[in-house]
């Protein structure tokens, strides 16, 4: 079977981690690059978190591409940024790897327009983190859309939001941008919100098995699930205690089994001007209005599945030594 | 037992109807007026079809009062309003009342204030169209908040709007009038949105029992019934054909019957402002923003005892002659 | 002559204190009565404002009816409310009156539908303040605009705003009160803004011959004059010093002699959801849009005729003892 | 004397083809690329009309690079765009060249990042279109900031609008874009917006003396001129009949001559979520916000001085033959 290859659009955060590990250790996906982009940290932290990342399941080969340190239209978000990854990575839990982390020279949207247009095979485009890299490129480059065979989203919320009662945090962070994605019409489009992530928790029991693995990705993937545990029960409980939400790495689950998750295609904005709703993805669940469904929606999701996922993704590479 | 009293704030409306009928003719119930609204129809149409309910059942009785021609602050709603109860009533369908039907003199704001400033009785206001009539008074009148025991609507929604993907069509007709009052400071707010109406279907059968009750109320309202049912299945079908809500009803029978829906008290506001998502209700279920809960949402309906509660209701007043 | 009849909305604060003294005063003019609003201060100290200034001047005869205590829309303004009138009328500055000073049992906006419903004189209405007052009148009783043969509203800016770059305090402190009346089709709407205003400042040089005047009305005005000179000077330089704007007492002055502004009539329309614009008179002065005109906005002033009305009136009433 | 760099970004237009072919023969100018944009025509039209217009005044050397082809984060303006230069280059009035017509391969984004990131010299950044380019450089390479001296631009309107009561055409083409470039940290802005080019009118007459060099520009400008006094005559009259503002060309004469409008140092926002202002340059003209200034917007222009600049580098080029 030969490997399918994709690109990771990422603001390295503990999820984000833990989906670059798996995409870069699964041995159907091809990882050929990592864009990094403004979003849980300042951008500048989220190369090197996932430079440090790569590194630490061996994939140190893996080129990183630093994308836009700002959403696509607005100076910044209005709220200073809680979730501090970066300290999780190379400080108390993690050793510093000894090798010199270095990003590439050429700016993430550049590599993604040059990368699209000269590509011969197929690169599924996957960004986890605020669109406003996707969304530059789009804007430079409007013909993109023909050379991106699927697109394969995290972020929005339908049912619940987390930064907002409304809105979820990738969205939210750069509504603009989001808007314009979601409008530019690439040809197939797959948005995994909330509504699907959260039913598809991982335990702490369910991390204990990652953490006995063996492996470098095992340890770290039970560590960053272990603080995120911690965050979601203080902050943010989920319908169950002691588990959590691991939500980009369920993207690429979902790329490799579109079955851990049920979608709905459907018409998908992004409210830009609202004051209560802002960043919100509008879903048009019951056709409503007379737009033309542009998105793939997913609103279940198997967690049996991923954890299995997980549990066998993240046993590959590196051991512990 | 002492009967509860109430006024009905109506956009009569067909499923408005139904809940004047069955406020006007339950036996723990004192419907002491009702209020009109501009809404499903144009004010006028709303006052003369809450007339004719009335007098359908025999209560001629009871006085209705007009209240706003527009939204508290727009100029109007943005789209025609389809809906056109008023046809059904002294049309085909039901005969036309031989008495002469005349509204009060005094408009419905007026009333609303000056009733509740004299009341000794505790009165339950229950709006079931747009919140012009209640905004209004609020800010002629904002000591009214402490003279309303409670307040319950029928309006809003969260998983799925109904006149947008986003929004129910009452909040929508008048979203700064229904922010003003989610924000008035009501000692005790109840809020049926769609997520709880569409829960409680009345189906074809149902209805049939409804006509073979053998009274002007069961007759009326299985007509009214039968036109929604006839509207949603074309239009906006619900997850079960044949079916259909009576969202006002819903209401009165909760003030009898609290059981009827299952409740979560949180924070309700309203978007004003969106492009997407202007007549929203905003509600954080999960308690994201830091503003305390104002308003009881229902979020679930038991079918079964609202179509008895309709049954038991409509089996009362003038028989069919 | 017969006395030209109109009621004063205000929101008392100095400028409207010596608009108050003037029509009360002045021959021509038959004040029927003041309601007040929400605005410079909050809705009961405007009143007593009210109260006073009428008392101040011997004409404790004319009725003040209170009105709204918030925007017609808003729960109320975003930031605190600057001008202290209250403590220069009954502080400092001028003697408490001994008598009981008493607003009437009606309420503003009961009291102007009522009034103009019955009327048989016409009757000017001058809202020198937030138009939440007459924006409920309106939405309660749309036909007021039938009854009202004039309307002369101070507020708006289309040059320079004063609370923000882009809006006037009036328009900006209720938004969508302002937007309603501007469409609510009265007969005729003149609009006095900053642009007019502006140009008609009242130097100290003026205000010392106002309090040579001799009358209580001179003195009250030239004190209230004093203090709006050192408080532009201090937060908003006009662009001469030692000089204010008295703009409430220009549209006094307007009903009297129309010639002491230059107007234009065009499309007058207000700004509800901007973020920066918010509450922004918004004036089609080079017919841009497909608007019909629906007001007469004042952009030129005469200054010497204003501070010459100002005089000649303000020497009327009571002497000081 | 040492010749000045600049790049002019452009939406080909009558009123830009002018700014072009100054800019283009000026000797004191090294005009060393245009970049065009979305605007007056498609982004496709308006790189064509660029290169027809360099190549009419025989500079077709001048590199032309095309940008976007559609504001930063909209979709497209929400209205069709009636000016149809396009015609007018190589239609009716002006001959069809014989060469052939070609663009750059690299985008305009592009050019403009590694222009300047390169650049030993300093390259004044002269945009008179929609700002999305521009936008767009800044959002991709933020540094970009750093690099350029002085940004002068046309666009905007404070005292009247021109695609709206309140907002001029560049502007609310792409408000995201503005609002991104005025906040983005320039050095050096320089507005010149409606206030100023309205009051640099060139009249039928001087149009004549245009017409009268005997050089293609002086036909070529003269042509244009004539098109748009006929169109302002008819859509949007100036306060002189038989004369227009020919806004872009003004930009060019500003940096050739700063004295030719008088300016202010203020801050400058653009409103992007307004109803009846989306598209609006917000000046502070007054410092009624605590925001710094960060742009020199320009309110007065010297009409003879401009006329005389257009003249006399109008006749420069190549000769009618």
């Amino acid at each position: 079977m030969s490997k399918r290859k994709l690109i990771l659009d990422v603001d390295t955060g503990t999820d984000d981690a833990v989906a670059i590990m798996c995409a870069a250790l699964h041995p159907h996906l091809d990882l050929i690059a990592c864009t990094s982009v403004n979003g849980n940290v300042e951008v500048q932290y989220c190369t090197n978190n996932t430079l440090r990342a790569l590194e630490f399941v061996g994939r140190g080969d893996i080129p990183v591409y630093e994308g836009l340190s700002s959403p696509l239209a607005r100076p910044d978000f209005p709220v200073p940024r809680a979730i501090k990854f970066d300290n999780g990575v190379h400080g108390r839990e993690l050793p510093i790897p000894n090798t010199t982390l270095r990003k590439q020279e050429t700016g993430a949207v550049d590599f993604l327009i040059e990368t699209y247009r000269n590509a011969t095979d197929e690169i599924v485009l996957m960004p986890v983190g605020p669109l406003s890299n996707i969304a530059a490129a789009v804007a430079v480059f409007p013909k993109l859309v023909d050379y991106v065979p699927e697109v394969i989203i995290m972020g929005g919320a339908h049912h619940k939001g987390n930064v907002t009662p409304q809105a979820e945090f990738n969205i939210w962070a750069d509504p603009e941008g989001a808007a314009k994605v979601f409008a530019a019409g690439f040809k197939k489009v797959t948005l995994l919100p909330l509504d699907a992530t959260h039913k598809a928790l991982v335990s702490n029991e369910r991390s204990r098995k990652l953490e006995a693995l063996g492996t470098t990705a095992g340890l770290a993937a039970s560590r960053f699930i272990d603080q995120r545990i911690r965050a979601y029960d203080d902050n943010q409980p989920m319908e169950e205690r002691n588990a959590c939400p691991v939500h980009d790495a369920l993207c690429v689950n979902f790329m490799l089994d579109p079955s851990v998750v049920t979608t709905l295609f459907r018409h998908v904005d992004v409210e830009c001007h609202g004051t209560l709703t802002v960043g919100r993805t509008v879903v048009d669940t019951h056709y409503r209005n007379l737009k033309d469904p542009n998105c793939h929606v997913a609103f279940g999701a198997d967690r049996e599945k991923f954890c299995e996922f997980l549990e066998s993704t993240l046993a590959l590479g590196p051991k512990v030594s």
